[in-house]
């Protein structure tokens, strides 16, 4: 299996950091090939705009979806945005490895998103969810956060974390066409010893054992939905046995 | 009442550009004080790093938030920071202006969030949601998309929108204590023409006109939690009432 890392943490010796080293000694032992793309180490540029377009389909107005099926076309897309097209191509799973920052990834990984999840090749027009271009492969978070596990249960002060990171897990990643694996999450990093982070390293290579083994989340198909994207009318019969 | 508009698109001459001159034009014909910060025109860092520190608590290992609080009590953040915190501090509404990028805002501005939203002044400790450093003051989110509104209904293709945005309305604003007026959203606008456009600055018009009269969003108040963040008992009347 080919894994791509992108990874973003402002600390090199942080926690978060430790996790990605783990990752990818763990899966390189299990004999995948695993690509990181270091986003803090890179200096990656974040920020969507004309730049990133060789060449332009309208000089004068830009709607950056349609410059990026052009440029893609053209081969003209920055090269930043291209070297990281080609890793997405050759992955097999993705993992998004990085420290919440306001119930979602930092900046300069939303930037990743925004810029390398381009339109025309990863999305567009009807090409999204089980048809989106990202079909096949896999895709995970991995994330550490502050707080505790319970805060972000049904019950908890914050509800549930995967409705907060509904934005990535579905309207980015499943959106995208990618099967998204339940997350790995560290909690309460920040507070707690040795010991303990041990244990969450513990509990990560156990989690990256045994992939294969977790079923993806349940995002909606097309085949439910007409052109306009509106649900289809089901049959009489298929309602009736509701 | 004083806004703070912070506005975020690579293409100046955008409808979603147009939406911020007409919010502008409107609010102070209402007779308020209006403050833009449009991140593209600033050219906005959206990264978060040790550079925003000019004093540092720990040199060796960075804590991003445990620099932000000692910083901003140092008087020692970076200055692009320190300009917006005093807008902040200053403005009674909070809009954030922008085109949905990925079911979220553009990096740009994830960035503004991740920056300026500090540590021991927005919130820290148990100071969120109705404990919030934001208190007292009102935000709204204006944006713009492709998808057509019924593609958000909670039926929808992409189910209901507020959801997706969860991670801004409640992970962001409503834990920094904002009171949360539901969205401005417009819809289809890559995709529809002139007309379809000023009637929806006409409906933008009219939505600001009556912001006094929207119910801000429902978040939890921390009076339901204990010190551990864990849901109260309650009293046993209190349940029998159920």
């Amino acid at each position: 299996m080919k894994v791509l890392i992108v990874h973003a943490h402002p600390e090199p010796q942080s926690f978060t950091t430790s996790m990605l080293h783990r990752a990818v000694s763990t899966l390189e032992a299990q004999g995948h090939a695993v690509t990181v793309s270091d986003l803090y180490a890179m200096q990656w540029n974040p920020v969507a705009s004309a730049a990133d377009f060789g060449v332009r389909k309208n000089p004068d107005y830009l709607v950056y979806a349609l410059e990026q099926r052009e440029n893609v076309a053209a081969h003209a897309i920055a090269p930043d945005i291209a070297a990281e097209l080609d890793k997405l191509a050759e992955c097999d799973l993705l993992i998004l490895s990085f420290p919440l920052f306001w119930c979602s990834v930092p900046a300069i990984m939303k930037g990743w998103i925004d810029r390398v999840l381009v339109s025309g090749k990863v999305y567009g027009g009807v090409r999204f969810y089980d048809r989106g271009g990202m079909r096949g492969k896999r895709a995970l978070l991995a994330y550490t956060c502050g707080g505790r596990d319970y805060m972000f249960g049904a019950d908890g002060v914050h509800g549930e974390m995967d409705l907060m990171l509904r934005h990535v897990l579905r309207g980015t990643l499943g959106y995208a066409g990618f099967d998204v694996l339940p997350s790995f999450v560290g909690y309460h990093v920040p507070y707690i010893g040795d010991a303990e982070r041990a244990a969450v390293l513990e509990r990560y290579d156990a989690y990256l054992a045994q992939l294969d083994g977790l079923a993806p989340m349940a995002f909606p198909t097309l085949d439910d939905f007409d052109g306009d994207m509106r649900p289809r009318e089901r049959a009489p019969q298929e309602v009736a046995q509701d």
